[in-house]
């Protein structure tokens, strides 16, 4: 028996392990996605911001921050307290030793591996953050933002719901983050994004709005290609199991049920983008696919897979009229991250109360705002002591020559915008 | 004994998934190396092309190809009949309650995750489509072509060999697709690339042959190492167990000749392109590495790794040859996909006969001729009908302005093509 | 229990394949890396020799390579002799049939699956090459080069430590390679570069260093995201077994330890970048992140994650003041390859005498110097034959002209670069 469980015990942590694996990928994602969608000049720069901020996460979320997500001992359902650096012991291989039968509920793996798991979570929460605030931000407010982002902000209503907090006692329902990682993502980019501004020439005087069209699709493309590709680690992963036949069937459909639905937003996306534009637009075609992925999130193992690609579908509608809708509100997000991560990912958390019987609609309204109002109002408090410390925004000449120059003292294409390029 | 058998079924549907997670980044692969190999002015297309036909292909697949192609109870083995929707259930399961014992052939995994693998194949081979009828065919006759390629088209070829209809029953050997696949996708775009005719100015009134460059070799370059990795799983998956010993010693043969068939085939075609044209041409070396991957699919099981490495080279010199031979006969193909794909598949299919002792040269013969056949009248009929109906070729205007502006209505590099590429 | 021995026998299997999959995957790595460092008239080229390269050590490493470094039978501790070619067999499945009990050990897994993982890790070393010689050797003598290091040169000391040779039994530390992959790889460099001189331009006559760009910002950073990824393979395969509960612990960690030193080496070498500087360098963040990796490679099973960031941070700032010393004593190393992978590398090997209380630091300088010793000499003299039977740098017009055109006879972005790019 115990060399069964053992058996099981590896195969949880490897299956862990390459989900893990697959969502630092989506790191590589969003840098290429918001990459491709900002001009030439700021293009450096929001490489840096994309790769750094990868990197302050997890040091963060190692320092404090996972201390506070999953507490040892938490002081209530609202506050863990914090307890002390993760210090590389394995609590897992402690219970391991003491108690060697409850490996067959399945219930245990390495914990270094869920510390994996967790800490390129978090990286994407703040993944989100970078495109809606493109082409304006200093680069080190920015990451101040993520130090405090990651390591508090975030854990802390990530306690709420997964670390067995009161959102998890109310019933609220969220597998792997529509709510506690994109829309948690997203409302802290709206509460910089309301700050900082939109960028010069984007709405006219006249109310007029002009398109800053993206440097590089390819680039955009193969971001989306790359978070397709990771989401069946952050979803098929979120299962948290796979060694038994009920949890193996689990997992398989959550990958199939991702899948459909990113199918579904994105043909949905370019129908409604070629009915309204009379073009089939490629950017609407890639958060299709995004809103889809972001839509089945919060629940893709209770429904069919034809539920999930129809879940997907109306997230893919709702991101295009959502990005119509805040360009004439005049919230300027370059890549469309607060429509894709923030608007949809609500969609995703009404969305279980529908597909799955044990959520309520009141359980998942809570949830939603409560994340809403947290992340909002921790984020605005700490946007605005950033900017008082330092500022936010760049200087409106940078803004001009693009914050390459400024901030990385290189350019990302020195080559290829001899002409065209300059003066955009 | 049980517990022995659900670890065994969940690491097979594991290896499952994870097998078709990496055929899922093939699509990003092919879009990739399709981006890569057209003009600027056409490449926010392609890409439009490509990630939109991998969303239409699960859909269809989920209504209807699957179906198809795996029917539960078949009509006969030249028509399964056509079964409804995939509806969520999860036969094997079923199966698993009913007979344990079963198992232990390592017949049985999570019906979704077969279900998954299955999906991305379909479309793998429609995305070799996409590139040879790239820079002048119409976004949305290309996506109606996707939707009968995907729903039917493939799926009753696909019957006959893999869900155990004639072709099975004859003995053809097609492991995991160098036919079924490749074959048939090269096809498709074969019937395509006919009505469509050639793109303006690539074949002159005197005989004379335009190359047409590529804009963009890094992308192309990584498309092809992305093709490369996801053939991994392609191939490697295509096992379908690996829980047992000799099942994991033949899955690890399969991944290392995989791997050497695409080394052979590169080096194959690097040396031919150095000796025929006096320069390491870089487009022939990556085709050189993928005809050594197609070659190698419909076998890669029986032969050692040396015999690997000569199957992948053979394609690897094949398809120099066929793309010249195209160009000379004024067959337009972009990207090569129809040498690479086509003329490379009917290689594999025929070494099967070579390096496989149960497997006989008239069986391949019969399954390379029946998918050939039945592929192009089925495709020629559906793109002349897509023809009737709302024509197949962009506007002489659109070709020579591009069709990103006039179907995607923006560019892929705004910024970048400020002289050089204007007029191209 | 046989059934559980298989089981863990196929775990580790696919663990071993999935890992190795992750390697071959860095080959795309260093292929967007290099590719984005250098000039766009030496793009191409750079593709074609990281591509080309990877086939190369595959076939050579099948050859020779893998026997050298791997013998059934060794003729002593400092010379394996030469077993014959890799014929397909497989030991692994031999030894099963003899001794089932000898799996409980955890010692065996496809002999097949072995050489999937040995034989990618050959080419990384080869990668490491291409990156420090670019813009300025001839291709075909680099691939010859190839032939010789992947065949002959890496397999030897190889040997030495991981097939049991005598640094192994001195007591030399190298989980995954600082030494044998990374510090090879840079030594081979090093020799290469030497005897090629920097490129035209790049050094005064006055001592001026003069800065060359890079043409291709996001490729570099999709590079480095490929490479952090693929580290997971790297040395989280390293511990070549997963299938029971201290070995997936052990697992686990490495991938904690390895994300750490990622992660401190990018925030060490962004904050050094930033003093000395003034501005956050990109490429600087980039070679910090692969630092950190580099560093920690050496050992990353016996460092918690806090002390993994701290040796993940020195590499980073080391890095930093390496690439800026080369540049002093006109060492030319276009991507600084030689910094990342042989000075952080010289690092990894130190410090595994601080975190791992097994090793010291005699056998540590014992095995880095006879490492550096025999690769820099063997290189050295295989660089100098080369030059003799063929040169090994391309004439000055076509170094001006860029080896694109006179290599591979296209260009990479052949409509990006109509007025800037030209005559850089």
């Amino acid at each position: 028996m115990e060399a069964i469980l053992e058996t099981k015990y590896a195969l949880d942590t490897f299956y862990f392990l390459v989900s893990g694996a697959l969502v630092m990928w989506m790191a590589a994602g969003f840098a290429m996605l918001e990459a491709g969608l900002v001009r030439s000049k700021n293009t450096a720069e929001i490489l840096t911001k994309n790769i750094s901020l990868f990197a302050v996460a997890c040091i963060m979320y190692m320092l404090v921050g996972y201390n506070i997500m999953y507490p040892s001992e938490a002081v209530s359902a609202y506050w863990p307290g914090v307890s002390f650096l993760l210090g590389g012991d394995n609590v897992a291989s402690e219970v391991l030793a003491q108690n060697a039968d409850e490996w067959y509920d399945g219930s245990y793996y390495s914990g270094m591996a869920d510390f994996f798991f967790q800490v390129v979570f978090v990286a994407t929460a703040m993944s989100i953050v970078s495109g809606a605030v493109a082409e304006r931000m200093k680069l080190w407010s920015f990451l101040l933002f993520a130090v405090v982002m990651t390591g508090f902000i975030y854990p802390l209503q990530g306690y709420w719901k997964w670390g067995g907090g009161f959102l998890d006692e109310l019933g609220f329902s969220d597998f792997a983050g529509s709510g506690v990682v994109h829309l948690a993502g997203a409302t802290a980019a709206l509460a910089g994004v309301l700050l900082l501004g939109a960028r010069k020439g984007k709405y006219g005087p006249d109310g007029q709005i002009n398109p800053i069209p993206g440097a590089n699709m390819p680039l955009a493309t193969l971001g989306t290609f790359i978070l397709w590709l990771g989401w069946f680690g952050f979803n098929g992963g979120s299962e948290l199991i796979v060694s038994n036949v009920d949890e193996a069937n689990a997992v398989a459909l959550v990958f199939v049920n991702t899948n459909m639905a990113a199918a579904g937003g994105l043909v949905a996306a370019m129908m409604t983008a070629r009915i309204l534009f009379g073009k089939t637009d490629l950017t609407m075609v890639l958060n299709g696919a995004l809103a889809g992925l972001v839509a089945i999130t919060a629940e893709p193992l209770a429904p069919t897979p034809m539920i999930a690609t129809v879940v997907g579908a109306v997230g893919g509608i709702l991101v295009v009229f959502s990005i119509l809708a805040l360009d004439k509100i005049k919230i300027d997000d370059p890549v469309g991250a607060i429509s894709v991560h923030g608007v949809v990912g609500m969609w995703g958390l009404i969305a279980v109360a529908i597909t799955n019987p044990d959520a309520t609609l009141k359980a998942q309204l809570i949830g939603l705002f409560t994340i809403l109002g947290w992340v909002f109002v921790a984020s605005s408090i700490t946007w605005l002591v950033i900017k008082a410390i330092m500022g936010i925004r760049v200087s409106e000449e940078e803004e001009y020559e693009g914050v390459d120059l400024g901030e990385c003292g290189l350019e990302a294409y020195p080559e290829f915008t001899g002409t065209k390029g300059s003066g955009l």
